[in-house]
């Protein structure tokens, strides 16, 4: 069996190990555009950060060490350019000297990856404008860094990659701005987590310019300003993360099915409409876990997972990729951001009717050194109960919270089987209630009754407008608000009507949950606790 | 209804605090022998090792802010001495002044803790002899060690609390050895992952010297020696940690039934043999939630969900304790421990056919700084693919790698489900292959029989005497054994038979895998990898 793999980076070079691994007999050969394969794309940032200093780190294997690790044969340098489905080769042409050749296989493996995005626009090409795909792009902003002659940079797009890039420039004492078209930074998550974290971001000296369009780089030569719809912004470098476009250009007249944004469509054994041909990867559409609708997830976890899954079916098996959760995590200054699941506007979309809860627990014993908050954002649907998603900010072990759901999305548990798990408790890992545990009982108490809110996106949109609010913290901390201190209350509080709509605030949202459980007893029927506090919510505004 | 709680640290409070707050109406009075309530005991350790500088930080509540912010009762300094069912009332004793007084209730929630063992030897009651179960036994060990006059200290016992004192002591200049008569130290671990921490206590200047029994505490007035049956020990203090017993003397003649233990046993509603009694926390005895069987889960953990789920249940509803996996974490001196699920030996013991894996997988990006390995044993039954249990050393995230196995634990899962999830990668986090997932796919390759093995016990016990061991290393490392460059076999190896029985090692097992598998194509039928390689094996033995 002849399998011919296009692309050398995480996919290609997964399957292919996998199936000379699985099957010796197989002739695996990987055609590659560039010199290099296996590189870690997702170190990139780090390296321009000096966090990685050499090079060679982020090269996992090179083409000769690949293959004699694996048995696989690699052909560096070599473009596809065409399928011939009929003839079942694939043609390519040789970037050195622009011969063309025929590529036969009996199985094809398309794992061509993305380019990024360069948008159409005066400026663009020139010199300091960089971008965050392959090791060279990395290697040119590190040196333009080094030399410095970068003050100030602009990073156009408020993805995981460009925010990545923001703090890795500011560390290496760069002034950075990032730059979104859209309403908010940090896709797949809801806008008032996004927008805590441009505010956290703008505290740690990076400011994001959302709805915020590129519309030209300016300078003679060299980059020296940013045109926006709003204002020019100087600068002396433009990384652009606007996103990537998957390489699927040769396919083109093959026949080939591809989705709407030019990815290729596979079946849940990851083969294309060509049932010889697999595609994995960046270029790929997989689905998503809960919705079984289309989901891009140009992600190296991702392709690894596909990459092992389509050498077994390659070799005879039939296992069924169960698809993404949509998971994703990013460490930004001092805090770190992690998802999975349906964000609240996606649980709409997919027909649910999602109930959310936004709480602030702590991260480990709060007598710890170290121990801080996590900021949660928390989703079930109402009618079934079943566990939708979570968001999670803070400065410790978010990933461990966004993993702990995983499971829990990927085992279609209801909150309420999440519910008195024995979770792993010492004082420097936890709290001896677990911030997910913590998390889960809010949310159940919220969906029981026994937790009246409102939320910050209620907050935010004006919903709590007829109530008053109420000063819930230890200690009178809200100017102009009533102050009760929960610990006086024993009885009908004076001034306080029990008819009336009261918004009880504190902190961080428990002590207001407290008073609000003591003034029920007292015979008040329209308190509403808002969740996250003054923390999360801007009062102000 | 009179709700009446003895005993006021973690499940005592848990329950009197969640009791008002859903009933303002109950009128709830905690007991407790002490001056303190809710104090954070589990941070003991570290307060001794300066790593939490205020005693205050350890106290969660005073008795009165408790009332305060509660509305529960609290009466300090009264022992309960006898339970009379029929009358309904517990007789307990005023320390200061020896009165007695009976304590009528509707409902009684016993959560009377634990006390740390004695043991009956010689020596037992000089000065510089410490426990650490409350915040005045902290104190006097912290002061002692402040004097500088502790410059050797032993350790009795090598569970988490223990090792916990030993590495603090440690981190203050004193010299420590743990003794434990068990065979090993860490219980809850199997007894090769147990064996692997002690070596690297021993590398970090922690002896522990297992299966040796305390039998004396030598010295004039106060310790200077410590004798076990096998030698006598300088020593200038002895913290016992030899475990702890439960506070239910005083139910000896009350008819509420006993585990053998002396815990008190409970049902599923955490309700003893009589109805209106509940107990809860360390002095309770839960059920395993794999097997159904006894389990004793004296953690601050478990106590806070009983607390809860005791207080819905007084307050008329029907919740279901789903019991305890032996969840639990320790931070040794660079390195953690944490296990969840059953042992090897309780899998056996449980009627379940374990087959098991040990891994040595990577942490985070290997290029992250501070990237480390995981040392991971996973279980699985054989026969239904159930996932049984996950035990887990490292620098790293070990926290993480037992909760996401709790939630698969809780939920039941087949290893096979496990398989393909869309955990959370960014490099300062995790691996493109995440770790937990890495571990699932040796373990699944090892039950579907594409990985042949000899596991570090069966290798510790002869099994692997009749194969001769190969170097499977990048380069040659194994004195004496014949040298395979896995990249330079492409075919039959010189001096290898084809029948021959060989145990293919390298440094972590993963080569050896790779080896493995190119050796079958070329026809050698009896390999086996050593799982571990020589990062867990000692191959001098």
């Amino acid at each position: 069996m002849k399998v011919l793999v296009i692309g050398g980076v995480a996919a290609g070079t997964k399957v292919a190990a996998k199936l000379k691994r699985e099957n010796g007999d197989a002739q695996v050969k990987i055609l590659t555009k560039s010199k290099e394969i296996s590189y870690a794309g997702c170190g990139l940032p780090y390296y321009v950060g000096n966090l990685i200093e050499e090079r060679g780190k982020l090269i996992v294997n090179t083409p000769q060490s690949f293959c004699k690790l694996t048995g696989a044969e690699v052909e560096t340098g070599v473009e596809a350019i065409a399928l011939d489905r009929e003839k079942k080769v694939v043609k390519a042409v040789h970037l050195e000297d622009g011969q063309e050749q025929e590529y036969p296989y009996d199985k094809l493996v398309i794992a061509t990856g993305a380019s990024p995005i360069k948008p159409s626009i005066d400026g663009v090409d020139l010199e300091n404008v960089f971008y965050m795909r392959t090791p060279d792009d990395a290697d040119a902003l590190k040196a333009s860094v080094a030399k410095g002659t970068i003050r100030r940079a602009v990073v156009a797009g408020g993805g995981f990659i460009g925010l990545e890039v923001a703090e890795n420039l500011k560390s290496q004492g760069v002034k950075v701005t990032v730059l979104d078209m859209a309403e908010q930074i940090l896709p797949g998550f809801d806008p008032e987590m996004a927008a805590y974290a441009e505010d956290h971001l703008a505290e740690n000296g990076i400011v994001a310019l959302t709805s915020t369009k590129l519309e030209a780089v300016l300078g003679e030569g060299k980059v020296e300003k940013v045109q926006t719809q709003k204002r020019a912004i100087k600068a002396d470098a433009v990384i652009m993360a606007l996103g990537i476009r998957p390489n699927t250009e040769f396919l083109a007249s093959s026949g080939i099915t591809l989705a709407s944004n030019g990815t290729v469509q596979v079946n849940s054994y990851l083969q294309t409409n060509d049932e010889n041909i697999y595609a994995l990867g960046d270029c790929a559409m997989v689905t998503n876990r809960m919705t079984g609708k289309e989901a891009w997830s140009p992600m190296g976890s991702s392709a690894n997972i596909e990459g092992r899954i389509a050498a077994k079916n390659i070799n005879g098996g039939s296992f069924v990729y169960p698809g993404v959760l949509g998971t994703g995590i990013v460490k930004l200054p001092g805090m770190n951001a992690g998802r999975t699941g349906l964000t609240e506007k996606a649980a709409k979309e997919a027909g649910y009717d999602p109930i959310t809860v936004i709480g602030v627990v702590d991260d480990k014993a709060h007598y710890y050194p170290g121990a801080g908050s996590f900021i949660v954002k928390m989703l079930a649907d109402k009618e079934s109960g079943k566990f939708l998603g979570i968001q999670c900010l803070g400065k410790g072990a978010v990933d461990k919270m966004i993993d702990i759901a995983v499971v829990a999305l990927s085992m279609n548990a209801k909150v309420t089987e999440l519910e008195n798990l024995d979770f792993a408790y010492a004082p420097p890992f936890s709290t001896a209630i677990h911030p997910f545990g913590h998390m889960v009982n809010i949310l159940l108490n919220k969906m029981q009754g026994e937790f009246a809110t409102i939320t910050p996106a209620q907050f935010a949109a004006g919903e709590a407008e007829q109530y008053r609010i109420v000063d819930a913290s230890p200690a009178p901390s809200i100017e102009g608000a009533p102050y009760v201190n929960l610990t006086d209350v024993e009885g009908p509080v004076d001034g306080l009507g029990q008819e009336e709509k009261l918004l009880l605030v504190c902190a961080k949202g428990k002590r207001a949950y407290l008073l609000q459980n003591r003034l029920k007893h007292y015979g008040y029927k329209n308190t509403r606790a808002l969740e996250g506090g003054t923390t999360f919510n801007n009062l102000d505004d």
